[in-house]
Order: C-alpha cells, then structure tokens, then sequence
C-alpha cells in the first residue's frame, strides 16, 4: 500500500538541485507516481509527423519530483525498487530530426502512434504482421546533482537520469550515487518497450502511473548507478530466437552504426517494412550488445533482433 | 552423418588466400572439425601461471581447415550452421599481461585451470561458491581475406574470424560473407563458456570436436556477418536474474571499463573472491550491453552478471 501519490502536474523540466522538494520520504516508504510522456503532452494519440520538426526542447522529458529522502547523504546510494507500472492506452515512437543514433541517414520527421490494450498482457500490433511483446519501464530515475544551477535532462550521469535501461521494470531495484542531501529523487520518461540501445532515439513512450519503494544505503561509495533484477530480463521476447547483424571494426561507435544498419536492411529486405519502421523497430525491440572487446584493434558489436515479433 | 573429419594437425595460423585447402566441400556436407586451444598446446591441463609472461603469440589462436566450398563466390555468403561440440574434458582461462580490457589494471599474470565433466551437462565449478553453466562455441569461425598475405589471427574481420561471439553455438547459423573463390573456411579457438565482451581477454579455452553443416548464399552482397539463433540465448544462465553495473559518458569506451570495473569491485566486495579471480568470471558469465546511446552526450553501458553463478 502506497505511503504517497505525486500526482504529474507536480514535475520540473531539467535538474536544480535548488528545487523544493514535493514530498518528504522515509527508508521503506511506497510512493506512487504519475509520470507525463516524454514530449510533455507535445505529442498526443492524435498527432501526425507535422509538428516533429517544431517540439520545444525546452519541456522534452519532464520528470515527477522531486523526493527528499531522510537520511541520504553524499556518499549514499538511494535505492528504488519498482513494484508497479499502471499503463494507459496509447504511446508514440518517432525519428525526430536531429536526433538518434542514424540521424544522418533519417533527416525526415515519422510518427507512430501505438494503440495500448491495457486490459490484456497481450502484445501490440505493429503494421501487418508486428506483434511487440511490452515491458513498461522509467526511462529517467534520477537524483540532483551537486553542481549548482539547472542541468539538463537528456544525458544520464552519474546520479542517474535519462539511463534509458529497459531492465529499470517490475522486480528491479536501481541504487543511484547520492551527492546532495536527500537525494531529491525524481521520475519520468515511461516507456511501455524498449530495446538496449534505443538506437532510433525514443522507445513506446507513453505516460503511466508508477509505483516505488524506496530505500537506503549508507555510505555505499560507489561511482555509477547499479542495479539488480529478480529473474531473467529477455523471456518476454527471446521464445523465437533472433536474428543478429554484426559491425565490426576498432571504432566502438562505427560498429554500433554498422550493426544497426545491417539489421535495417536484413528486416527491410526480408518484412514488409521501410527503412524508417524498420529502425523504430530496432529501437523497440532490438538489443545492442558487445560480443569482444579484446581482439585489438577490431572489436565486435551485434546487434539482436527477436524473431518473435514476426511470428 | 558427417561427410568428413578435418583432424587438428590440420591446421593453420593467420589468414592466407594462398593456403591450400584441405578439404572441397559442397553446400549440404556435414564436417566434423578437431580444434586445438588457443594457445595452440602451450597451456595444458598441469601449467601454472609462470608461462604465460613467455607465450610464443606467432602460435596463438591456431585454426583448422582450410575448407573451400564449391560455388562460393565473392559476394556470395558462406553459411555455418553449428550442429554439435564434443567438449574435451578440461579448459583454461588467463590473465595475460598486456592482453585484455583491464590490461593497466591487471599487469600479473594469471591461470585458472577448469575441469570439464563431459558426461553431465551440469556447472563447472569455480572456488568455494562458483557454478559456471557451459555453453560451448567456436571462437574463431572465418574466411580468407581478398587481400594477399598472411593477416594475423587475432583482429575479426569483415570476413568473420575471431569474433568471439558466444551465441555461435549449437543451433546457430552464421552468414560470412565471400571474398576469394571457395570462400577458405576455417575454424578454432572454442570455448566452453564466454560472457558477451571475453573482457579479460580469455574465456574457457578448450579444445572440441565441432560438427557444422555447410550452406552457401549466392549474391548475399551484405557487409558484415550475419548470424541467427534457433532460440533463447541467455536461459543456461539467466534464471536468477542479474547484478548490473553502469558506466556513463560521452566515450563508449570509457563507460564500457567503468561498467566493468564497477562489477569486479561488487563481485569481489561480495563474494569470497580477489579482483582477478572477478575478472576472470566477468570474462567468462557477465554480458556487455548498451542500455542507450542517443542521450547526448552520455551513453549508458551496463555489464550484467548473473546471479545463478552464486546461487
């Protein structure tokens, strides 16, 4: 049973670790939290690709928050167990001009508005023959940081933020590094679908009610987040296999692009698909992962793309 | 039924368009392949560390074969489909000083000494707590480059080579694409168990017998290899779930060590285990994943170990 409801009018653009904190919580304390979509009610089940190249920036990703933990000291970690992801009807993926990891190959503007059935555990339908197993998570768990002054949301530190991790879901518990007192825990960015990478640069984004339990470590000293799971984290989408497309070469990042690219052409040549789906596909459901880094001076990156989608 | 059996003084080392083939093969052949471990016989079951300051690397990584396969063409793709591995019954995993992810880190050297049990499919057994569930696959599956010359071993290539990729296991078929007549496939360096990243530099290095079907792709005309898996890649081990450990910033490089080694400083604070004993496990069970890489200008790297290694 929750100990509190921050309800998502009560958010803030970027991070100030001279914000007023919202709510006071205890060690052990279970905080439910509304969380707006990442455009910040920009985008909504209506919208078209028109107003892509016009989004303020300025009210990307806001956060709910923020919480003052008792007790959290520099030094601490805060831990954040997820227990529940209460989702709504709809969300979007979109290329946005500018932005992702192809954004040179992708100049144009492509919204999809996904229909959510929240009664059902069921996947959602993607084009003719799409069928994206859902695995809602928080994009962004993060706390201030020391340095004075507003931050930035979209790059994570080390106090966490945007991490983008697709394992921050149900049974998760995320201990972030704190560097003022209380913390100041704020959360946003749901997303109902991910892939590790989110090549394309947004995932199934879509506002949600999340619920928490928060915890502390004293003195954890440790430099970046960490976090554990209670079981697997692929089974909802491994059951078929996958399908890998390979990048290899001694630029780390020319090979995450060389592999995300291979897997465009594989499932644009092989599915019904344009280029443009096939990469918010990748960005979905695909997983970005590094087979060596050792064999100097090539390293090899393959990227994962579930068979289950189309079966 | 095989249709050959390449022995394991059939072999080579480095890449040579020039070397004769052992065997012509034709799509549809089944051939069973004897591999020599990496350190080709220079590492047995009774060494101990002191050998590792003076291996002899004109001698590492020694491969079998090579094979031409009829029809193949530049252009086309070679494909490898991974039918069975007969493990021998002991493996090893090092430390090799200037070798590896965390080579400043770990200037030492460093043996460990696996034993096999070939006729259970059960754990291998690390310490006092460790159980390491096997995997076994090929290491090092390639062919000869356009380019004239021998070209070390260890860098992967366009044309596969050391790759590293431990999901080229049973079930597996890999597509390497075709740049001299008959494609000159060779195979080596299996491993027992390997995590995504080898990031110590070794894995479980173990001799075997491989059995692969061989296919062809006329016209393939892709960049890279290319491989899929008949099912789930991660059950044998993820069943506990994870500890995960991030790295964060603008160079994916970076953030890749800061991810590992935060989980060597977890592990070894955790368990009963010295830093390079935690390498080495990292090595052989943790995986190398990008959580994102889109949030400008911080990418998320996260190294997850599973927990079923403790249970």
């Amino acid at each position: 049973m929750q100990s509190h409801t921050i309800h998502k009018n009560c958010g803030h653009f970027g991070w100030d670790n001279s914000l007023d904190p919202i709510l006071l919580a205890k060690p052990g304390d279970v905080i439910e939290i509304e969380t707006v979509d990442a455009s910040g009610g920009q985008i909504n089940s209506e919208s078209d690709s028109s107003g892509l190249n016009d989004l303020d920036f300025s009210k990307i990703n806001p956060v709910t928050g923020p919480v003052f933990v008792e007790g959290a000291e520099p030094g601490d970690a805060i831990a954040v167990k997820f227990l529940e992801f209460a989702q709504s009807d709809w969300g979007w993926t979109a290329l946005i001009p500018g932005f992702g990891l192809l954004a040179d190959e992708f100049p144009e503007p492509c919204l999809h508005i996904w229909n959510i059935d929240t009664c059902s555990s069921g996947p959602c339908l993607f084009g003719a023959g799409g069928k994206i197993p859902l695995k809602p998570f928080c994009g962004t768990v993060g706390l201030a940081l020391s340095e004075p002054g507003l931050h930035s949301v979209v790059p994570p530190r080390r106090v966490g933020g945007n991490l983008d991790i697709r394992d921050n879901c149900v049974g998760t518990t995320l201990y972030l590094p704190v560097e003022v007192d209380g913390g100041l825990l704020s959360i946003g960015d749901t997303h109902a679908a991910q892939g590790d990478g989110e090549v394309c640069g947004t995932a199934i984004e879509s506002p949600m009610t999340v619920s928490v339990e928060i915890g502390l470590i004293k003195s954890a000293g440790f430099d970046f987040p960490r976090f554990e799971t209670e079981g697997p984290v692929t089974r909802h989408i491994d059951g078929s296999g996958y399908f890998i497309a390979t990048g290899i070469g001694p630029d780390l990042m020319l090979a995450v692009k060389d592999s995300v690219k291979g897997m465009i052409d594989w499932l644009s040549a092989s599915q019904d698909l344009s280029d443009s789906e096939a990469y918010m596909l990748c960005s979905i459901c695909g997983d970005l992962r590094i087979s060596q880094i050792v064999d100097l001076p090539n390293w090899t990156v393959s990227f994962y793309f579930p068979k289950r989608v189309f079966d």
